[in-house]
């Protein structure tokens, strides 16, 4: 498996030219595609569906698409989202009356399947779970804002969550989400986290190729 | 006032192009940008929220964009949609605790405000209120779903509003939304209404330019 | 069409010999077995849902089943209710965000469709789907309680709704519930209604086909 | 019966000494104090509840006191109510399911029960149940904030009432809530409201008897 | 106390010969009938309320009831079960805001109060709350759904609960509910079980006292 | 910092001269007031808002405010609170959706933030915030009823809260409510807690000065 994976975020993406604003940093060597889905329930915003994820495709993305379901509830729209070509999918614990079968029913749409953690929320919903996650996704800032610094507390949880992964001896990814960038990434690699959610911090800079191998130097002198 | 207004439905449109397709159906003489928003609650769907309209603006759309609010509950997001650069805004009265009070939201925000009907709600919603409402958007078809045609009883439910709009005076404009035609636009022209969304029926032709001049060929024989 | 359909509703029958006691009632001159499905969330009370309606149509029950859902959403119930052999299934419009397409719904699985009015109701809700139900249901009492009395005002409702349906010219069932007894049966069918739902009226007495019978032979005097 | 009644809401009144500033208005002429009961979810608001009323009774107050329910549900708090002292108890017909049945449990706990009509609230809730109402609360301002002036509209919807009471021959009171003041109470009069529901017009100023002399004096003129 | 419980769902049995059904499987060595309620909201699914359970003891059941709540709230129904004859009221954490108080609600009206655990929710729920309940139920399917399979993990689960039962040193019951054959009984006690659910397992085939027996078999092997 | 603060619940108090029972039991040596806000909704129980809080602080109260927010949602209302005088704002990890976010909100308000745990409410959801909370409020009763006793298990339960204050090294209080009385405050203090909230326990009495003082020479004695 791949070391270190970028995932740029398309909140931060150009929505007007969205297929060319993400063929382009995928060319610039992102590795996955970050979807944002807010249903202004779950949280205060609202942002795009299962039909910006299926443009995608049909535009002639193949990158994995990594979608992040800020939403409540859950089940009725994961086989939308896979019939729109989601790779993962991942939800929020506490917006699943039933998570187990929530996971299952991302497998058994075809798709890679996670959870997200809340700066707050516990690792103590993975302790039954891990042999059905895929991903395990820490947000480092609270979801559905802008402008957020990430959380420092976030990085003793990636050592937490880092450690159950290596226990359990199965292939999971850890995601980290919110405030990563160039400066700050190799002590997040460091942590435990082995996959990167970037929104501003690729979209706002006027050379994508740089800021991402930027990230990967920085990555490359994490010894872990 | 313009006597009667195109307004194509981007949920058909290219959304990984949008600013493109959007700039082409109004070079080839759309009137206005209809702009359906779904939250997945108060329709089993989601698509998209302020960011995109405002991705259209930043793009250079000048055009009206009328959105179209299928959430519940709606007052939070007007600010949003408002700073997003909408025009008109429209949401269901049953998707609001005080319907008198969401219509004077919408306009102290700067924009035009209506609502909108289902195909089984009844018109005496706007017994109170037709000094707040610049538009009233009937739906011909249930929204939330795809591929349905023009319910035949909103002919009638038409008529009934253009004499309620005729009655108090004031400047209002009559929407419909769904299955709306080349081959019915002039019925339901004269029935009353005075915009019309249509999505695929512009969308999925190859040519935006001639399906609107057609639209336009058939307003021009109502004789209302 | 048969005159007067009279309509047993089992929350009344021994629940714990269900398919024997809907049997009997049938055998001595019921029409249609009425079913108050209930949600502990629309109503205070729970009752039962599709996994009895199917172990009647097992027991061998072929008269029709009439499934009043008294719960809160709807939808995603109603084609499990057809599975299980519902003849009629009725829903009240507040429970629906989108009153039209249940209808519709309703009719796609096979089942005649209606529209259940509490006593305060108003009857507007069918002001634009007349010709997409099979029956109305005038609620003569607040659904989810026992032991209350026919509201007097539901007479006047009645008339109106006959006059409604006649009006439509369409075939069109005015069903009953709450209260109907042998001593009232005439005065509301002479209202308007033509199909009596009747609870402990009939399976708390020892005879039930006597009962029936009277209330034939009041439904028999009446001059409409 | 008495033709009119003032009833000061304490919204306005001096929180922290209420028994005092309620009983004051009271010797000044008040006829009824008004209690405006907001939960947070019906109004993005909370005032006060049962605890509050029963202070004021303890305290010694003996007027009605009229407690406007802006809550969703609403039929758990009722049984509080009465027992706190409530004389009338009114609530929104959108935030009960069963209105009739709603109504039905404010007369069985021993008070006067009402409905209470948004702006924007159509008179149909009306249809049935005008024998279950004693008082109709027509909004001419949208709950759950201040600021805010008369609707106009309003004079027009209580001529309607005011009809639909005269028809019933029912002894209904017609109460008026929202920027009633001195200078526009004789014209909301005229069109058929009896009962005034006054906060900042009479608790702003220094002397509560100079202003409900002056109320009473503008009624005076009213020729109905 | 009895070293083990086998308890068939009344899910699985012939629903409109109920008492006759229940009355059998006692008869042939089961000691307790499970209950499951579902309400359509905390799971997709609706099937029985307290009239059921009331008319099983009108049939003359004696044996204990174990009522399983997959509903929420879970409060208002509380007393209703238990006046229905309700021997054990268990629910689910989530299903209620106020879990001590529920509990203690439980106890109050009667009944043995017990917590539900899904597949993936933490036992931590248990940890201020041990001497309140007489019964831990683990879920080792998703509630709500038929045709699962009994999932792995619930046998480490058991054996934690297991662990937290006897450090407490007390009298509480450890039941397991989802997929518990006769050829996994035995690992189901040994892991910590004393109770055990099972529908299908032993309504489905044709000679209830054989599976039971069977069951009792392995129950006996196992050495704990 | 102050060893102990004694935070009489204005529940308690006579509301209907609020300014008036606060200012005396402030001279009668409390430390803080304690606000307990509900909506009906988060519990079965309506009780007071910002207004009240505001009219304190008209009124003259200088000493801290406690508020407790025993409401769900939380985060439209803390503003609203803050700009009332509010000096502490608690509220219960399970009413919302944002832990770390909210806690930020209090903050970013001026005011002091802090968790609430219901009697089962386990304290992993101070994983991750213990730098965001200033106050740990452990309920020794569970909210939003009255005539309850002090839950033994709550003393572990401070043990453990207490330990985790120890470890943070952090100035963090430990307020306990419910059951607090003179004859058992000094073991509450002893297990770790250093605010305490008395209602009847205070308000009840005739003298609060003596109550107060021997409550404070109950924890004279507490070696901790």
């Amino acid at each position: 498996m791949q070391p270190y994976l970028i995932a740029p975020s398309i909140l931060s993406a150009d929505l007007a030219r969205l297929g060319e604003d993400v063929a382009d940093v995928l060319k610039c060597g992102a590795d996955v595609i970050h979807f944002d889905v807010m249903d202004n329930h779950y949280v205060p915003n609202l942002t795009f569906g299962p039909a910006l994820c299926k443009a995608l495709r049909e535009y002639g993305i193949q990158a994995p698409i990594d979608v992040h379901l800020m939403v409540k509830p859950v089940d009725r729209i994961i086989p939308d989202f896979a019939a729109a070509g989601a790779s993962y999918i991942t939800f929020h614990p506490e917006a699943s009356e039933h998570i187990d079968r929530t996971l299952q029913l991302i497998r058994d749409q075809g798709c890679k399947s996670g959870l997200v953690f809340n700066p707050a929320t516990p690792l103590s919903y993975l302790d039954y779970v891990m042999d059905k996650v895929d991903i395990i996704l820490l947000m480092s800032v609270n979801p559905g804002f802008g402008g957020q610094s990430f959380i420092p507390s976030t990085l003793e949880k990636l050592k937490q969550a880092r450690r159950r992964i290596d226990e359990s001896g199965l292939d999971i990814r850890l995601e980290v989400d919110g405030g990563v960038k160039t400066n700050n990434i190799a002590q997040i690699a460091a942590a435990g986290a082995d996959m990167f959610v970037a929104g501003s911090a690729i979209f706002d800079q006027p050379d994508y190729a740089q800021v991402i191998s930027q990230m990967r130097a920085q990555l490359a002198t994490v010894n872990r």
